[in-house]
């Protein structure tokens, strides 16, 4: 009875669900464009297959013999893997494939429909599939089961032991801090945006982002970067860790963040310990999809907090905008490093979630995440979706919605059925500060950061949280690595310190 | 009773096979530096898994069901398919697992000795690496089974049907030929080559380069070009079919001249039928490669036609020879459409393969044959070979050899285990010149061919050989296309006229 066996079968789902991703990451970034139809096919069966093998009866055979090891596991390393596959492929064995066939074509017409409904502004056209994608959702929440509340089946698939009523209190105390300071961000001295539009050739910009992406860690000869519509990171193991920017002349802060947001994600990735390189621990079988992350929110914490609490600090731009300034001597000669960190820092309430700055993000997110858990309940009815959307957007950010392009049919994520997914952002937002806050009450790690070496943050954090690949949850994470669970206080602190400094 | 089931399964098949294609073409192309070890375990996941699942139990029972399928079959394409799939099945079956897996393991030790043996020209430090790859290649050949000569079972998984008693009359015939052409070729006026050293950027030889593939027939919408080592066509069905190249700043030809023939072959795989997308027409399930191409032989002809005949004609330079002196004004300013054309096809024996021209090249080959199907069949030993290699490479062109390191330890070939796909090479340029003829004999191709359209000749070979895939055999297509079987004179016209232009 062998641990050997398994780990061979695991190893082999491994394999698929990387060659997933690069058939994934090939497609965003170099395919030609009449490879649509054909990939989505490869995609599929690769997918199915991976699924077939986790599912099989090799794997549940290969599972039952490792139970029985005699091998050696000094650190229970292989059992608590052999308990971790079993408890995934049993949420994955009871999403029927029927019900994954039928959501996987519901979304391409979905999708379909999704765009047409938001070039008119026609949010009756889309109803109809979004009661639908509502009826696989609930169908898809009722197998993998729950005890409380159907979103909790959603949320945890992407947030393990996530649930509504975990949520619920976190959303609270964010949006009782918030709301009032989006109201003092209202009354700051004014910002001047005006130098971030000039033209800024995309070249130059992708050579400064990449440098800077290499001093935060990030490894080249693990990754690279390309273009992309929709910036993403996506790996195939840790040895091969790839990000993708999108890069506008005029405009240029979204470049340089995606690319640090982005690196993010990559350097976590990169960091998952080698050993468990093709495991468990680098893939997750309920979304199919290899991945070195324990879950989407701790991902999106590591991003996040190099784009926002490193990349956007005061401290930063101090140190960093006088090599900018030497790239684009014509474009930042008349700006000062003070007022390039406070451009990029700007408050601006938006309509759309991918145009929100760091104050008003979250409430997009809290919204959504509302909506959600109400129509997974069926206490909120899709024809009423435009009301409630406007009510919650003038309640939390003062906004007036004109259409439903701008509101209701702005993400894509509903028609992708991608339902409970929204909250890792946020999640994401309030971890990224809470484990910043903790890193920088390391000596070295603070020293680092002040003199503009990043390399003590990374390797804090490749301890604290990136080696642990998926071995531990996110929670136990996060409580080890900041002595707490999670929390928002140093999130609300970070961000009243902002708005206190931009005052200043 | 269906077809359809036996088509689905295949099609899974084909899908894996794809993938591995993308997985072969990224590490080529994009992959960073440190994958290599992970991508190098993803495609044997995965060629495993295609081997599996072709050669496994609903793999038989859909070929068994489809044989009693009631399902319209209007022009038989069906059941051949069918029955294609099962022979091929049935050879793969035939080689065992444990082999496949021994000589995939033996390749990589044998390609890193190899590797350093070259480096030191220690050819004896090779040989047991060598000894050990022909034992496993017998073992292969035996496995397949021959009826005469071992090679055969060699030869036949790249050229299917090809045999070495049909190679021997086709090599005597051109040993004959063309001794005497590169007799002949010694004695003509002095070949102008100095400019072709000068400094072209590479950029602008690139976008030449693309200009002519592009009006030769290579859709940039179904492909994309892109830098490597050793330039290589690879497709992902018809609609992804992506070609490489790679550019010397001062070396001229070898540029332009690999994006053509690799252009030549990527058209083949874009004008394959539509209905063979994700078939057994589309892929070799005895090399377990995605291919539309019917043999390694006919692929290699259609790459060679496209930079020999078309690229390296005299028209060609007469028509184009303008447009790439505008490209390079500085560097051409003082060579004549002539005299370009002479140097692009002058004649220079070399010790090395992959820089002979056409003159010299199936020498190279013919003597790499002879080799192997001696070392198959026992009556060649691995420590004779440096001496029989330098006295074939004396008695075919006059060259003798100063090492091992451009002798017999120049290919990678057989540290590869691709014993028998050489005589391919030769193949393609002989059935190159038998379709290009046929094709001219056509009013439409030859006069395109005069004015510098291409798409007739391109509409030409996609009607008598792309569009077929591999639902013909490479020698009906060609006896089809030609009206006459394999034969070498079209080949020694062309090179004997070749050889009269470059005297006149």
């Amino acid at each position: 009875m062998t641990f050997s066996a398994f780990e061979a079968e695991i190893a082999k789902v491994n394999d698929i669900l990387c060659a997933v991703n690069l058939l994934t990451w090939d497609s965003r970034t170099m395919m030609p464009p009449c490879g649509v139809e054909a990939r989505a096919k490869q995609i599929a069966t690769l997918t199915g297959l991976a699924r077939d093998l986790a599912t099989g009866e090799a794997m549940l055979r290969a599972i039952e013999d490792a139970r029985r090891s005699d091998e050696p596991d000094p650190d229970g390393l292989r059992a608590k893997a052999v308990a971790e596959a079993a408890r995934q492929i049993g949420i994955l064995a009871r999403i029927p494939a029927k019900l994954v066939a039928e959501a996987t074509e519901l979304k391409t017409n979905a999708q379909a429909a999704w765009v047409e409904a938001r070039a008119e502004n026609d949010f009756a056209g889309f109803a109809p599939w979004l009661e639908r994608t509502l009826d696989l959702q609930r169908e898809t929440a009722a197998a993998i089961g729950y005890t409380e509340h159907p979103y909790d089946a959603l949320v945890s698939s992407y947030e393990p032991d996530m649930t509504w009523a975990r949520l619920r209190p976190l959303y609270d105390a964010l949006k009782a801090a918030l709301l009032p300071l989006n109201e003092a961000a209202r009354s700051l001295p004014p910002i001047r945006m005006d130098f971030l539009e000039r033209a800024f050739p995309v070249d130059k910009q992708r050579a400064f982002a990449v440098t800077m992406a290499r001093r935060m860690g990030y490894d080249f000869d693990r990754g690279r970067l390309d273009d992309t519509v929709h910036p993403f990171e996506i790996s195939f193991t840790r040895a091969d860790v790839r990000i993708t920017g999108r890069f506008r002349e005029t405009w240029l802060p979204v470049g340089l963040f995606s690319v640090w947001h982005e690196a993010g994600h990559g350097i976590y990735e990169q960091g998952v310990d080698p050993r468990f390189t093709r495991s468990i621990f680098a893939m997750d079988l309920i979304n199919l999809y290899a991945v070195g992350g324990a879950s989407f929110g701790l991902h999106e914490s590591q991003s996040r907090l190099l784009e926002n609490r490193v990349g956007r600090s005061r401290r930063f731009w101090e140190l960093h905008f006088g090599e900018l300034r030497a790239v684009f001597p014509d474009q930042l000669g008349d700006v000062s490093a003070h007022e390039f960190w406070r451009a990029v820092n700007a408050p601006r309430p938006s309509l759309v979630r991918v145009e929100a700055d760091e104050l008003t993000y979250d409430a997009h997110i809290i919204l959504r995440s509302e909506i959600e858990a109400g129509l997974i309940a069926g206490e909120i009815r899709v024809a009423d979706l435009p009301a409630i959307w406007a009510e919650k957007m003038k309640g939390y950010l003062g906004l007036d919605v004109p259409s439903d392009t701008l509101g209701v049919l702005q993400d894509v994520h509903w028609s992708s059925g991608m339902m409970g997914s929204f909250p890792t952002y946020t999640i994401g937002n309030i971890m990224g500060a809470q484990l910043y806050r903790a890193a920088c009450a390391d000596a070295a790690v603070a020293g680092g950061l002040d003199r503009g070496d990043y390399a003590p943050l990374t390797a804090w954090l490749g301890t604290h949280v990136h080696r642990h690949g998926r071995s531990l949850t996110p929670a136990d994470i996060l409580r080890a690595a900041t002595g707490k669970p999670l929390a928002v206080d140093d999130y609300v602190a970070a961000l009243r310190a902002k708005v206190t400094d931009l005052a200043a």
